[in-house]
């Protein structure tokens, strides 16, 4: 998928969510354990009743690998099956990878490939050789870490140098020579909009991955404001306050309303920009 | 296993080699191939054959992610083999992850809890609260990228702040106050023996793990000379100089004849600086 079709997607659904399927196995419905795969079915029930609101989704990895080889196999199903029933969404995965050169390779082949996701998220501390792995497939997306929305962000992303420049706008300014608008976004936390803000202006033309919102309490209208431009330039995350709306059967229509809710914020928002 | 068990492996097998498993279906010997599991068998020959020479073998989860859940098959094969037959060998799972907080302990409890390793290699970039989840298992270890060996390195981990502190000194100092050395360790490439013996000045007592001896070009004893403290404190990785040392079917005895031609150098360099 190029940023095109990503901009038409959001138009259509009038919404720059995306789904985060952070699925832990213990806090999911008592009443999926039974099912051969639990994480997998908890994913397709999500999935479809938030579908309709949401034009990505965005599966950590980390929840599927601490279930080990059956963990893997749960994911690989969860993005099949994504990509077949809903072959407009863009799926994401957040495994935040960042090795030398073969390395970077492997994984790259390892979710382009094999899983057939259409962006990967990537950690820019070992630079140019650990990104650009990522970047030689057709109509993929790196999504580079730049200011994460936790609070270990204050740690080394402010770094600042002599003239002044902070760490992750030097990160941001470096990887734009990597990379056009077609293939690289960036995260940038909810957490922080006064920060977003300014990275914009230094990105005017990039997709931001904005996590935050939600269970860790980011602003989606100051987000907003702040951070859509002409194709609208967001994809706004929410996991935890979608996905575990309700630990009980009606999980999913639980999902869907909390989805509904950030979809109807957006789509205010995409008027009150023009883009709708 | 803690720092002292470690420096006496070290004493008594006369080498701080770690032998990384980069293992590449496409790279292993042909008659492998029709093997139930080639990447297992091809590990486990190569740890047979190597096993005496080394206190350390490192995964490189990419190359089993490559292959999907079967690949992390042949991982969780792997390092149970080692954690069975080889009970005193230090397993590192190189995965380099670093995520928010419930992620990462989702990461540790797999590293840790299912895999039983260790240690994990952990990116600095999202600070405190992406490394802390990894630190809270007895006898277990972090790895944190510091200076890593590839060209990329220069991208960032140069950056500098006013006072000249270069960031991957920022994140060891800041690093040192999350852990003692009985839990932390940094990775520090062998392509920058200067740098390694700045290092050394600021962590004198921490173990380094230095990747890029071998095909990445490191010098072993420019390293040894400068980074050998009075526990050793090192563990020198080699991958592909060994693992790839013939692609016929003697693959394991030349693989073998590696090991112990850098196990030589090392005893040397033990030796010079008195520890055995």
């Amino acid at each position: 998928m190029n940023s095109e079709q990503l901009f038409r997607q959001i138009q259509q659904k009038k919404s720059y969510l995306c789904v985060g399927l952070d699925t832990d196995k213990n806090r999911i419905p008592k009443h999926l354990l039974s099912e051969d795969d639990p994480v997998f079915s908890f994913n397709k029930a999500i999935i479809d009743s938030t579908a309709a609101f949401a034009v990505a989704f965005k599966p950590n990895t980390a929840f599927y690998e601490s279930g080990g080889s059956r963990g893997w196999q749960s994911l690989e199903r969860t993005v099949a099956y994504l990509r077949e029933k809903y072959p407009d969404i863009f799926i994401i995965l957040d495994a935040k990878r960042g090795d030398i050169g073969n390395t970077s390779a492997a994984y790259a082949r390892a979710f382009f490939e094999s899983m057939k996701a259409d962006a990967v998220t990537v950690a820019p501390y070992m630079g140019a050789d650990s990104v650009k792995p990522f970047l030689g497939f057709e109509e993929k997306w790196v999504i580079l870490l730049a200011l994460t929305s936790n609070t270990g962000s204050a740690d080394f992303q402010y770094f600042a140098d002599p003239q002044g420049q902070l760490l992750h706008h030097a990160v941001i300014r470096k990887a734009c020579t990597w990379a056009s608008p077609d293939q690289l976004m960036f995260v940038v936390g909810a957490t922080h909009p006064q920060e977003l803000a300014e990275i914009r202006k230094i990105v005017p033309d990039y997709f931001l991955l904005v996590p935050g919102v939600g269970a860790q309490g980011g602003d989606l209208d100051a987000v907003s404001r702040v951070g859509l431009n002409q194709r609208a330039g967001l994809l706004v995350n929410s996991s935890r306050a979608i996905i575990y709306a309700s630990d009980g059967s009606d999980f999913d229509k639980a999902a869907a309303h909390e989805a509904s809710l950030v979809q109807r914020q957006m789509e205010t928002q995409l008027e009150l920009a023009g883009l709708i």
